[in-house]
Formats: structure tokens, C-alpha cells, sequence
């Protein structure tokens, strides 16, 4: 197996909240033509694959996709997890990287061993929610054309992803520096922000600052860290202590 | 007007036999997307524009479409006309070139102030007749996967003109602003480590795991966070909350 190859089984294409399962086709067709296999599917309610007739020559990627009820889950086993977004008039709290310069940051990240990568795309009509963004450690945009009469400029979902995998696959050939240190799954990120918003609510820190609290704050504070592996038994272990110690901490735990 | 919006009003995107009306309306957004113009439609029989349904935001570009009934029309003012394919097993007999260097060959040839260049494709199912060809300067090909069970692969026609019309404007240089936010300064990183170090000390911390705790592992602990500047406020009062929670804690201090 190629190291190409390789790379690209390590990254997971996710959809989240997909409404149209001939879109959902379309990216799995486009998988296949630039050689991705790892398709992900986020709905709340199971998605009907047997209409995504758009996907020639892909049904072995929608016969081996993945449905998953959360995004918490679905990208649980991921040490870097990128949203796509078209921008627009949302406020951003995330780091962006135009295309080119992402998948450039994305090939890096592979060349740690058990990295894996999630690409994430938000429903057709409004992308990703801040809620779904707050599990991503940056964003992604493709350049487009500015419109002055188009507020929100979109792309539509299967070609997004086309353009989004060309690229990848075009930069293979560029070689990065290495010695960047394993990165965190995206589910010790959750179990760490977990307990600092446990501790944030045990020490009275929520009921001072309820602003800073909502659990997809604390959640972009966390990935904000930009933790490595092996600092999070670290950060852990300094948590649990802080909990240990504050008064009557230990008689709310569950 | 830019020289940028200059070179892509000089590329014509000429669609020849594109039998499914949807498929027009995906390459008239993904031209609008890109900030293209010029749509081309050779057909020996006119196409119903109004069926092209997913061409959101894209009217205006199918408005003003120019319809040809043969191809030596549709390219007569181009100075230089790319065919695309999928290269298969079609014996070729011009020069091909992959996009990422096409797109270059092409940026080249738009430095003559009256060049046009036309971008073809051929109908979904069988691309681009040898009789097409002919009209051809030369060929673009995208590089794809290479299955063995499949003889003619072949992109879906509004993801290839997406990823075609992507990569001329990628080699344009002109990306969109990335927000990398302002890095916390020394002396914040400084406070912090210092304050770290307290709440580790006065939750007995230090005390359990000493080997992680001189002050050098602790700044490096913190400096590892990547903090922006705007994070370091809120993580400096969830620690002096942890401080002001902790029992005794407030008798050590000096």
C-alpha cells in the first residue's frame, strides 16, 4: 500500500446533517475518484442510501459508510477535526485556512503515525451550527467569488467536497517538516472538557462568568490548547486534584 | 475591474452534448462559485435552462448562456481550446496535460491581451468524440484514483468543472484573509505559569506528582496551550476562582 494511500484512508469525510441523499452520492462518487473510503455520516435519523443514485461507481463506500447519532462520536477517534464553512456574516472564533494552505496544515498532521483527520460539511442550507463548529480545532474555506448581492455564498455539497479532495490529493507530492508531537483524539478532548467544566461549576466560577460557560465555549477553549497526546493525562490529573480538594465537590459528583 | 476578473471573463466554458438539465445548472454554480461568465452550450437541439433546478444563485450565468449548434462555432473566437477526458483507454493523439500544469499553460496564454481560451466537456456518458478532439489544442486531464474494476473512469460533470475552474483561480494567488489570532505575550504566558503553579501546590498537586512540577515543566506545560491573547484572561480566572475555592489556600499566600 502506497504512503498516498495510506494518508488517505486517514482521513474521514463527515457529513453532518446531510438532507439530500443525492448529494450524499455525489460525495461518496467523488471519494471514490480521488481514492477516500472513510465516509461518515451524522444524522439523528438513519438516512436513506439506496436513493443516492448519483454515486456511480461508489457503492462500496456508501455500503461501508458509518452512521453516527452524535458528532461527539463521530469524530471521537480524530486528532485534528476541520470545518468547512463558506464564511459569510458568521463571527468567527476559530483560526481559518483558505484551501491550498489547509491541506498543506492536514498532510502535516498525517505524518504522525496514528493520526487521523476529520473533514467535516454542514447541511446544505445553513453549514455547520456554532455548536458543531465548537468540535473543531480550525476552519476551512474554499476562495470563492465575492458577490455583492449574495450574503451567504455557498458551494454546493458534492462539489465542495471534489474541490476539497483535488487539492489534497495535488499537495501529496510536498513534503513538510516533521517531528510535530501526536495530537489529541477529539475524545480525550471531550472527557477533558468534561471535567473543566465540572470544575468550573464546582468552584462557582459558572455562576460568576455565565458568559464564558456554554459547554461549546469551554469545549473551543479546550481544542484552542492545541494539546498534544501526552499532555492530557497531564492536564487530567491536575483537574481531578482541584476536584479532590474543592469543598463538597465530591458529595455533587455522580 | 481586476486582473484577475479580467482573465476569467476570457475563459469560456463550453459544455458539449450535456444531456441532463441539472448537470448545466451544477457547472453554471460552480462557474458563479468561481467567478466565471462565459457559459457555451453546444446541442444539436436546444436544452431546457428552466429545469436547471440546482443552479442556485446561478440565473444569471444561464441567462445569458449562448447556445451553438456546432462546436467549430462555439470556439471560433478562442485562441486556445482545451479539451478535458478522462483519458481511459482512448488512444490519445494530442498532447495532455494534468490540471495543476494546464491551468499554468493556460494563465500563460491569458497574458495576450486578446486571447479567449475555451475549457470543453464532453457529453456525461461518453465525453468527447475524436471528431471533438480535433478542435483541440491539447488536453486536460484530472488526476484520479486508478481503480482495476473500472475501464472509463469519469468525474461527475459540475464536480470536474468545480475542481477545473478551482484551480485556475487557486493559481491566481489570491486567497482569502486567514485569522490567526494575536499570540499571548510573554509576560501573560509568565503569569499564568505562576498562577498554574500555585493551585497545583495548593491542591497537593505538587505534592503527588513532583517529577511534572518544576516551574520549567509548568511554562512549558502552558506554552504548549499556543494561547492567544484573548484566552488568557478567562483561563486566569478560572484559576484565581480554583484559588479562592480551595481550603487554605488563602492562609499560604504571601
Amino acid at each position: 500500500m502506497s504512503v498516498l494511500q495510506q494518508q488517505s484512508d486517514r482521513i474521514s469525510i463527515v457529513l453532518v446533517r446531510a438532507r439530500n441523499p443525492s448529494n450524499i452520492g455525489a460525495v461518496a462518487r467523488a471519494m471514490h475518484d480521488f481514492g477516500f473510503r472513510d465516509l461518515r455520516i451524522v444524522n439523528e435519523y438513519p438516512v436513506p442510501f439506496e436513493t443516492a443514485r448519483s454515486a456511480v461507481d461508489a457503492s462500496v463506500i456508501l455500503a461501508e459508510a458509518k452512521d453516527f447519532t452524535t458528532l461527539a462520536e463521530a469524530v471521537a477517534d480524530c486528532t485534528l477535526v476541520v470545518g468547512t464553512t463558506a464564511v459569510g456574516e458568521r463571527a468567527l472564533q476559530h483560526p481559518l485556512n483558505a484551501l491550498p494552505e489547509a491541506a498543506t496544515v492536514i498532510h502535516t498532521e498525517l505524518k504522525g503515525d496514528s493520526s487521523r483527520v476529520a473533514l467535516l460539511f454542514g447541511s446544505e442550507k445553513t453549514g455547520l451550527s456554532n455548536e458543531e463548529l465548537s468540535h473543531c480545532n480550525w476552519l476551512l474555506t474554499i476562495p470563492m467569488e465575492q458577490h455583492e448581492d449574495i450574503r451567504h455564498p455557498s458551494m454546493n455539497l458534492g462539489q465542495a467536497v471534489a474541490v476539497c479532495l483535488y487539492e489534497l490529493v495535488r499537495q501529496t507530492g510536498v513534503h513538510v517538516g516533521t517531528g510535530v508531537p501526536q495530537a489529541a483524539a477529539a475524545g480525550e478532548i471531550e472527557r477533558l472538557t468534561a471535567l473543566l467544566n465540572d470544575v468550573m461549576e464546582k468552584t462557582g466560577y459558572t455562576k460568576r462568568h455565565p458568559a464564558n460557560c456554554d459547554e461549546s465555549q469551554i469545549r473551543r477553549l479546550v481544542l484552542r490548547m492545541g494539546l498534544a497526546a501526552s499532555d492530557v493525562p497531564v492536564w487530567m490529573g491536575i483537574l481531578r486534584q482541584i476536584l479532590w480538594r474543592v469543598p463538597g465537590a465530591a458529595d455533587t459528583e455522580e
